[in-house]
């Protein structure tokens, strides 16, 4: 990215966060659809947003209160430009779909305002100041969205003051399904039904888990993979809010799917696969979903594409 | 191993469990001490313990009620040979020291009979027969010191009933430092005092440390698993169990460590480390615990050495 611009744009992929087993701390882009965010200077400091347009427009203009106009804030205060930022943001991605938009708006401000600083900061921090605006939206810092709409492909964050991000291969032949029910889902409301407390056992298997599928993307093991990707602890409390749930996720196992989970705190639900499966595991979930007499968006793809970018 | 023996005599590895961010499901290999089980054929079918020697003597020699001889009594259910097993125990590790005496008894008697069978059992098989048999010592099916003991290295073992297996790199300028105060402590005493739920907060915490130290692991990331070695739901609970806790682990990471914490259920402590400092973190760990007045053994290792084998 070129410093000192006076105007960028920047694309931000969606997301799914959690990947079942890597609750508040694993998430992978979704590189077909995002949000658009274009920052411009302006003489006197501070943030103002001009413009919202796209597939979501009533979110607040008022840039504390927004989740693009609070990363800036954040990087303001951190950069103390000498100058304000102009922000209109192009929404992608639809609220309350699970699929962090309100992440992706955060990682595209702080990725465009990037461009117009003289010497831009560095990715870790750029993450910082995302995650300060997506708080506006979690009512928590959470890095499970921000880290993989930042660098693209499956992401772990480990640690919250100073995060440390791994990317995490994933085997060539995986092929990730998502499909988005046309619903709202309040991620506050997901967050809030969840218990403040995890059983032992239940750790102790979750735990083992998310070992294994890390363990087993590093070693393109499949097998352990299938084995592993399942989410004992917060799905259970979850599923209840998503139509068909059950049946969504039986269809996706049945037509080959390794797992199934919820993308995020939902209503979208993720399968991963075999490229050869891909086709039957989207069709399962699709048709599942419109038996709940829900309409659906979905997409199949190859985990590991690139993160947020400034646009030519 | 070749099959059909008389008597066979196997080495099996005492072992660090838990590894601070693998409860239940962690384990490393210390290779320079262990259990030492032969394992001889008689006529009858059954289990004999015939004799007990080394540094514990006072377990019981009721097949039923001894680690090695519940092991054997599972795989003789499953394989009923035309013959019965004669076992003598030669035990290398302390009881109640963390340091998976139990296990090595267990993974030492399957490994020793393997021998003396036709047609040999399969690694997995080894584990679950094994796994009955810690079950005696600790009053549940764990795994975490039972595959180290088998196979050798840092291994992680996803699921009880169907147990996947998973040896884990360990970094090559990786040390481990193990420090044994002599002291006895029941494994069942340091598991009663375990709360049954885990927070959430520290739930996710620990997990993104999980997930932090393999993937450190996997991509030879000392800065990952000095950041994520660290155990935050176990750890707090069982410290004071260990005279001078604090104070091991502070001087283990003053001196160097990239993470020290307890070894099992305790008291036996570990550290990582990288090989230059090695020498002064275990000086430290053993200097902290002499003003316990606890007398020590230690052992400096690279973690990766090879599990159970039979004696030639």
């Amino acid at each position: 990215m070129s410093g000192g611009r006076e105007r960028a744009s920047a694309f931000a992929p969606a997301s799914v966060g959690n990947v079942a087993i890597g609750f508040d701390i694993l998430g992978f882009a979704i590189g077909a659809i995002g949000d658009t965010i274009t920052v411009s200077r302006r003489g006197s400091p501070g943030v103002e947003i001009r413009g919202i347009s796209g597939v979501v427009v009533d979110i607040s203009h008022e840039a504390r209160d927004n989740t693009a106009g609070r990363a800036l804030l954040a990087m303001a205060e951190a950069v103390r430009p000498d100058f304000g930022f102009v922000v209109e943001i192009e929404k992608g991605i639809p609220l309350g779909s699970g699929l962090g938009g309100s992440a992706a708006s955060a990682v595209g401000a702080v990725v465009a305002a990037n461009a117009l600083l003289e010497r831009p900061c560095a990715p870790l921090e750029l993450l910082s100041f995302a995650m300060a605006g997506e708080a506006v939206a979690s009512g928590g810092r959470h890095v499970d969205n921000i880290a993989p709409s930042l660098f693209g492909g499956l992401v772990l964050t480990v640690g919250i003051d100073h995060p440390r991000v791994k990317q995490i291969p994933v085997p060539p032949e995986i092929r990730a399904v998502v499909v988005h029910p046309h619903m709202f889902l309040a991620t506050a409301k997901a967050r809030a039904i969840l218990k403040r407390e995890v059983n032992l056992s239940d750790f102790v298997w979750q735990t083992a888990n998310l070992a294994g599928f890390i363990s087993g993307c590093y070693t393109s093991d499949l097998d352990m993979i299938r084995a592993s990707l399942e989410d004992v602890v917060i799905e259970p409390q979850r599923q209840a809010l998503i139509p068909g749930f059950q049946d969504v996720r039986r269809g996706a196992l049945e037509a080959g799917a390794l797992g199934c989970s919820i993308s995020g705190a939902g209503p979208s639900m993720f399968a991963w696969t075999t490229a050869a499966s891909a086709p039957a595991v989207q069709a399962a979930m699709q048709r599942e979903f419109a038996r709940q007499s829900l309409k659906t968006d979905a997409w199949s793809f190859e985990v590991g594409g690139q993160g947020a970018r400034v646009l030519p």
